[in-house]
């Protein structure tokens, strides 16, 4: 099992990234990552990498990619200049079907559109979407797309995102008959923008030919309720909502420890919530934790968030394992599209 | 003082509005409040209004409003037939001028549509904007707008949201120099929707001439920053997104008092916890709990949650009386216009 792995592009530098590398190499020893990005650098980390992770340096295999995409770079620059890459060297080493999926921590709107141009779509898709599963308050997980790949979508794109969720939902979690919902502004008929309804009006159209069951229109707090498995948007509501909530959980858990601390026996509390806060604070941070997936191209590729930390990326490769292992492109060039 | 107040609309029937307007009107002797709705049902809820609150009912003054706009009606059923419900009555008695502001909790769309009817617009805008405060990091609000009563908003009108919100923190906030933001999916001016560059380039066009600071583009996580004033994004941005942050909020608090029952010292966590966390959800549920204001209409219109309780709907009259003190509407017509 081998995988590629774009070095550069994390907020860290590619420290993070090699030692999230060397965690998940350490864990499967049938892994091997090929890791893209400038050798020297590669190489310095390597030799840094603390004891326990230092025995998996045999399977981390250094590639040089002399050039990096800034995170300023437009998807533009990127097509344009961005051929000697480590953002595209690790995506021709999936195209070339040396490595089963991709992992990268840099600009999204690049990665979009040089996997596009890599990888290729499937037949029936246009453009790729992303998205990332939410955690519920019934522990189920939604996936919410678009991400942010398509701002101004048509309401025929929203139809494709319903596929491409469902078809994550199913092949991936195991989902029978994925629930999926429109997001919306109400659950009446008449609300929403003229792309939401037309999107209802298609979805409906095609309602008993579909492999998942639609339900028509949700609201923004119906994401966290535990009752609809995928959650479509264009990719301007879903960037913003995602990144709302993460700033929202962000200063929740910091308001809940600061009113334990200024409470008279808050101290002790606050002894007692620090290790809960702090899982829930990854549990709610998906992106960061989990990495999103590029979907409708006919190769993995996973972004993994650009702050990440090591267990981050270390996540990520997780992400790409579980779409290698259940052949996400395959099932949904067969069955889906 | 006399304000109008819509009774019918709420989802739990007139007694928590009444309840909440009783609470209004005990502690400000110079207050009044017209009722509007079914004569019966609020001569019946008077009576029954518990001890310390009966006092108030000598300036609580029941007018008979037949009919009632119901949560399903669409704006247009509203206009053609409603010129009898407890809502447009209410408004009348704000038209009129015997009433200072009109507080409703009814369906939104027919509250848009009937205010902008019965008060009309100050010139220079074309309908109104929903907008509330939501809390930050750094202990200032938010003005979020607009939250839902424009859908597909064109550029300008999106310019029309940034001038409306920054008069808000300005007269009734008192922010001096109000920071305004574009909500996007990234800071870099490629970035975005069509109609959210064009607003970009008219407000940066105009900067030299606006009364506040325009900051450009922010992203969703910027809202709870504190380092924004008001955020600028087209109603079903707004919606979604103040739904979503209502939901995970539930989410987190529920989480958090879950986590802390279930580990081995957690019961006496969890006793601590219980108060920290109901006032953080009361804060954070910024509409259910300060109502939402209706702005760029001649006169002063604010909008409780539906789902509100007697003390939801008592803030919502504050809110009202507050933009009643610093004259919200002159000033819009006079400065900001």
């Amino acid at each position: 099992m081998r995988l590629a792995i774009d070095v550069m592009g994390g907020d860290q530098g590619p420290r993070a990234i090699i030692e999230g590398s060397a965690k998940a190499v350490i864990e499967r020893p049938d892994l091997e990552l090929a890791l893209f990005g400038p050798r020297q650098r590669i190489t310095a980390e390597l030799l840094r990498l603390p004891q326990p992770l230092a025995a998996a340096a045999s399977r981390l295999v250094a590639y040089d990619a002399p050039s990096v995409v800034s995170q300023h770079a437009s998807a533009a620059w990127a097509l344009r200049h961005g051929h000697d890459t480590s953002m595209a060297h690790m995506l021709r080493d999936v195209s070339d079907g040396r490595a089963m999926a991709g992992v990268s921590a840099g600009n999204t709107a690049a990665l979009v559109a040089l996997a596009r141009r890599e990888l290729g779509m499937i037949a029936g898709f246009s453009r790729p979407a992303i998205s990332t599963a939410i955690p519920t308050r019934g522990g189920r997980r939604c996936y919410l797309l678009d991400l942010g790949a398509n701002v101004d979508s048509p309401a025929s794109r929203l139809v494709d995102f319903a596929v491409l969720g469902a078809a994550m939902a199913h092949c991936v979690d195991g989902v029978v008959h994925p629930r999926v919902a429109l997001l919306n502004v109400g659950a009446e008929a008449t609300k929403g923008s003229v792309v939401v309804r037309e999107a209802n009006r298609l979805l409906k159209e095609r309602a008993s030919s579909l492999p998942f069951a639609y339900q028509g229109y949700a609201e923004g707090g119906d994401i966290f309720q535990g009752e609809i498995d995928v959650m479509v948007c264009d990719g301007f509501v879903g960037n913003v909502t995602l990144k709302a909530s993460e700033g929202l959980t962000r200063m929740l858990v910091e308001r809940v420890q600061m009113a334990f601390e200024s409470r008279l026996c808050g101290r002790l509390a606050s002894v007692l919530a620090k290790p809960v806060l702090k899982r829930l604070k990854q549990e709610l941070d998906p992106v960061r934790y989990n990495g999103a997936s590029l979907l409708g191209l006919k190769r993995i590729v996973v972004k993994s968030h650009g702050g990440t930390r090591a267990d981050g990326f270390y996540y990520a490769i997780q992400r790409a394992l579980q779409e290698v292992e259940h052949d996400l492109p395959m099932q949904l060039a067969k069955r889906w599209a």
